[in-house]
């Protein structure tokens, strides 16, 4: 609930979660918030997510709609040893590119397993889209990769976590958003109409409000984000008199 | 990481999520875990999860491009007092339906609200588009409707949730899926081969494997699901055959 500032240049983002146990509840997703977090700070806008089953028609589907409209496209899951971890054949089938196991992976996974422990189900791990790059894993040495602007990664949040910090540094952000967030006793319902003529007179700035409430009372947070830290300054000088002046106009109305 | 199970008549659902404080990071989404679990329980299954943000066009685009591939959608999200609370009248235009404030959404809402209270930006809450059915909210009174197959709810999760109960006895659900999940030392790796061809021998049974790690060791949890509890319970016995197999091997091989 916040509206949308369309900066000139912007680096935009989607993360495409693959995992039918994320589907099935089984498994709580802890990436998407990561992410989001990690990259709104690094200045890169994040979009879109979407989760989807282990089916390669469903995964290819969304690699394809997400590549073409977003300048970064984050994956995490499907890349593991076993019968369903159909990321790497799903994302070359979207690209139309071939696959094979990659020498380089292999190198990297003989890092930790014996040779004879690189069977058949581990060296899918090692499975890797023609012309792609590999993103290390310094957790579990099996490597995620990049092809253009995919970036494939692990599904276990530690080991995602790890590749993304090798990845983090490829990624062109702009000046981050900063944000300020003020808590205000007024109802978001009486705050509505007044915030949204300040969002008016403060067209570059993203204002969001957001309401809470427990046993004792309601309160709302107001968000302001903007890139700008003077104009930032001059929209929370404006938002505090006007907060200050429906705090008391409430009171003489009471 | 699960195989899927393709029954011959299904319930699936999407869910949209509806909000730039998801996408930015500052609110850590708790819905999709929620529904997620309830659907399963209900024998509904899951099949997409999106996270769009407040704007009308990619709302509208998801909701038409969900609405049309699954049983079900739901979305939370975006139906507060503000400016940026647009879903009402996204999926309005996605349905292609006129949108207005609706009499009985106003009732509802006088339970809460003195006269004087329901300005101008609270009567957005009640904005409800053409042929749409009200979901009641015993929480805090706006409604959430329910237009075709698409339920509309809200964000804020005790919300969610409240309306969602209303919601449930709506649906078609199927038996709903049991699981009986196993944990071995076994790693993946030297799993994966095996259980593939468990897999082959029971076509009708979703298997799943699930590696993890701390300090001291690696282990893999197998979880088994289908609706027929004899098929499982086979299957079960079938695993539990093949884990015995591989453990005493691995014990000879040291």
């Amino acid at each position: 609930m916040s509206t949308d500032v369309s900066p000139s240049a912007e680096a935009t983002a989607a993360i495409l979660v693959i995992g039918d146990e994320v589907l099935s509840g089984r498994t709580k997703d802890k990436n998407i918030g990561y992410l989001a977090d990690v990259l709104t700070a690094h200045g890169v806008d994040l979009k879109e997510v979407r989760i989807v089953s282990d089916d390669t028609d469903a995964i290819a589907d969304a690699v394809n709609a997400l590549r073409q409209r977003f300048t970064y496209v984050f994956t995490t899951g499907g890349i593991g040893p076993t019968h369903d971890d159909i990321t790497a054949d799903s994302v070359a089938a979207a690209f139309g590119v071939p696959i094979d196991v990659d020498p380089r992976a292999v190198a990297m996974m003989k890092e930790r397993y014996e040779d004879g422990e690189l069977n058949e189900a581990r060296l899918r791990m090692a499975r890797i889209p023609d012309g792609a790059d590999l993103i290390v894993n310094p957790v579990s040495k099996a490597p995620g990769f990049r092809l253009e602007n995919v970036f494939v990664m692990a599904g276990v949040p530690s080991i995602m976590q790890a590749m993304f910090e090798s990845v983090l540094p490829l990624l062109e952000g702009r000046t981050p958003l900063r944000s300020v967030e003020i808590e205000t006793d007024i109802k978001e319902g009486d705050l509505a109409g007044p915030l949204g003529r300040l969002q008016e007179a403060f067209p570059d700035i993203s204002i969001g409000s957001y309401p809470g409430y427990d046993v004792t009372r309601f309160w709302t947070n107001v968000v302001l984000r903007a890139r700008d830290p003077d104009r930032l300054a001059e929209a929370e000088a404006a938002l505090r008199t006007l907060l200050a002046e429906l705090t008391t106009q409430q009171k003489e109305d009471e």
